[in-house]
């Protein structure tokens, strides 16, 4: 299939949505926990984390402008917290489900059977039932005018990784802690590592690690 | 393992360089393709592409303000032209090697044996071996103050994707495509479909669709 620009803007909405949002590769699965002011809590799948920097360490997300999102903007905007919990195979149908439209006032939570925790100097809620965890502060806020919706930067306060997931070098083995992988707008994905690659030097071929 | 933010902080730079880098999950793994004003071609590895929306087709990426990653931004800059192509399990040893300080007139295609290819209307270079190609026009350039990357937003101009991985619905199979998924700076993973769900309602509960 090949498509310019007009072709693409031409597809029908709902298919230009699931190609679209197909097309950028494997994205992370994680569910994002906030609540308000008075403790109200929420929970919505987020699909568009990425890393930003190791030092400070700082995490991007993007915030659609659509009702479900926007309470989980709210949440960070009026308290500066929220957590990010790796969606692992052991929860995906109820982690797909806080996509649905529930009113303000119904917690994803309650509505979805998934566990409130709470970490000491954190706001927001943590998922329970993920393997990894992370208790972020909210830093910077860019609404995008070019299509409405929000960029969050936030730094991490805290997390929580089963020792046995990391490595000696400090990197985190993701198929052992079940995290899964998300395409598109509904497909999920059990992984398996295929290759560690060694730091790459101008001077030197690529080199596969002993794994 | 539990940190607060002045322990990660307080972390070997390296360690903590593999940690923060593999906690946000699974990252997709693209290798950008630029040429600059005089058709000098340049080929980086980046993991954090992400989508931005699909009407108009927008993605975003993060650039570093690394070496390597600098000669991609200057082009991306002068040209307003980039390719975002899936790093499939075939060449996962080119395209990791395409991390490494080459001098700016060093072409990574040369240089890891991959091979350009050009599309009419789009000035940089495709990967020939790449299953899932995007041409893309920059939007917007966003310098970041908090830690000095740069967001860029582009959008799709043209893509090419092999017909036999993209369903009737639109949504695209990246396994089949042999899109691979990254974890960490150095990580190669293959995936499985294990649930694609159906569209999230309040009042259903959720329900896994014949894959």
């Amino acid at each position: 299939m090949q498509l310019d620009n007009a072709a693409i803007n031409a597809l029908e909405k709902r298919y230009r949505a699931a190609l679209i949002n197909s097309v950028t590769g494997f994205k992370p699965a994680n569910v994002v926990g906030t609540a308000d002011s008075e403790g109200n809590s929420n929970l919505a799948i987020i699909s568009s984390v990425f890393h930003l920097g190791s030092q400070p360490p700082l995490i991007g997300m993007i915030i659609r402008p659509s009702p479900v999102e926007r309470h989980t903007l709210d949440n960070v905007l009026d308290t500066g917290s929220y957590t990010i919990n790796h969606v692992a195979s052991s929860f995906i149908e109820a982690a797909h489900q806080t996509a649905a439209r529930y009113p303000r006032q119904q917690s994803e939570f309650v509505a979805t059977g998934l566990t409130e925790l709470y970490v000491d100097g954190v706001h927001a809620p943590f998922v329970a039932e993920a393997n990894i965890r992370l208790g972020m502060a909210l830093r910077e806020h860019h609404p995008l005018a070019i299509n409405g919706t929000h960029m969050v930067i936030g730094e991490i306060q805290w997390l929580d990784i089963p020792d046995a997931c990391v490595a000696e070098d400090g990197s985190i083995d993701l198929a052992a802690a079940e995290t899964v992988a998300l395409s598109g707008l509904d497909s999920y994905h059990s992984t398996q590592r295929v290759a560690r690659m060694a730091y790459a030097k101008p001077d030197l071929p690529p080199k596969k690690l002993d794994q």
